[in-house]
């Protein structure tokens, strides 16, 4: 999953704003569903929404910069799933995250679906 | 309608980036609703879209800038309204648009529903 | 520290997209300066980074809701100060948030300015 | 330019949000720029800003939609361009924009330089 810096995702420190980072992580994971042809929700009521997320910013990225995010699954429960994320320019890690998904059925947490525990199975 | 200039606002340029004196406009125009207690849309199918913005950057704010935002009715018309809206930081106009939005049901343009003309009218 | 939920906060399942609370934090945190007359920065060179954030979703916000942000301090440090920052609708806790900031000059942590501390415990 | 429509994207309205559509012509602007090695600016104090926008919206994307970005130059003068942006989906134009923008130094519009004139020929 490669990203490119752009315009908007910088700030007047002259870096990436730091909520942008998170942002990238939540398209790397939306990515492994679009790339099944799906999305990450089987209705209107439903989907993953995050729960926790423990995040640490080690350096930064400037206009222009192409970085990458990785992604690795710490755990899979029944209703939850928890991920490793990372965000990468070259060989330097500029951010890592822990997030802890929920899936959600009307409000209310439920099993995961079949379909979307093996897309990460899969993964 | 104040606005203040937040880092999310800014960009390397150290300016603020341009699509978000269109944001504010779009907030300004909530806002009208907001404040009578409604949101722009009577139900999930319907509900007013930009159609036509015709937009000129004139100067430019910067981080911790406040800002007010000016809207002008130009014309209501059966599913269609024309607002001319301005940023201005005190006396310097920053930004000034003219904003077609169309009400729609399930994708086709109809009547603007008169619970809206009003609140419009009475703006 | 109030804030209005626009569309522009809002994602596609309808509620706030999850990053938003976490720059509803940072905006709290630019007001407490911005209050003061300042920005906080002394140069282009130095600045609060955000260095880690330990966050929790514990409640969703949709179009329209007036949030509030809350401020504490937890500690200040030579270099670096921890916050907790929380989100409410009304009475309802949607977001909670520990977040440390390091004060940085020419891309290394350095003592927090005198005038930065004294914003802070005047707070 | 290929364009993917991720949650931050949309709005509550299930659509993408009215300005990110002028987002991705901004990024597709820059990448012209990045794919010369090069950012669009040769200086603090020098760049290319936004001086107009003429935009029409014409249909809507919905998340995990995939975008594609044309631009073609209108007309380029001493210290301006004019672009002519449309965003697809597939054969279905969603937007269309002709953008005019200004290279400024210190505040003032001045000739754009060589470098860039070159980019913009070749491109």
């Amino acid at each position: 999953m490669k990203i490119r810096v752009y315009y908007e995702d910088t700030d007047a420190g002259g870096i990436v704003y730091h909520t942008n980072y998170i942002k990238y992580c939540e398209r790397a994971r939306s990515e492994i569903f679009f790339e099944q042809g799906q999305i990450p929700s089987l209705s209107q009521s439903s989907g993953f929404v995050v729960r926790d997320i423990n995040a640490s910013f080690l350096a930064t990225a400037t206009l222009g910069d192409m970085l990458h995010v990785s992604t690795d699954i710490v755990n899979i429960r029944n209703s939850s799933i928890t991920l490793l994320q990372e965000v990468w320019k070259e060989e330097i890690k500029l951010f890592s995250m822990e997030v802890v998904l929920v899936y959600i059925d009307k409000g209310h947490p439920c099993r995961i679906p079949d379909i979307f525990r093996d897309i990460f199975k899969a993964f």
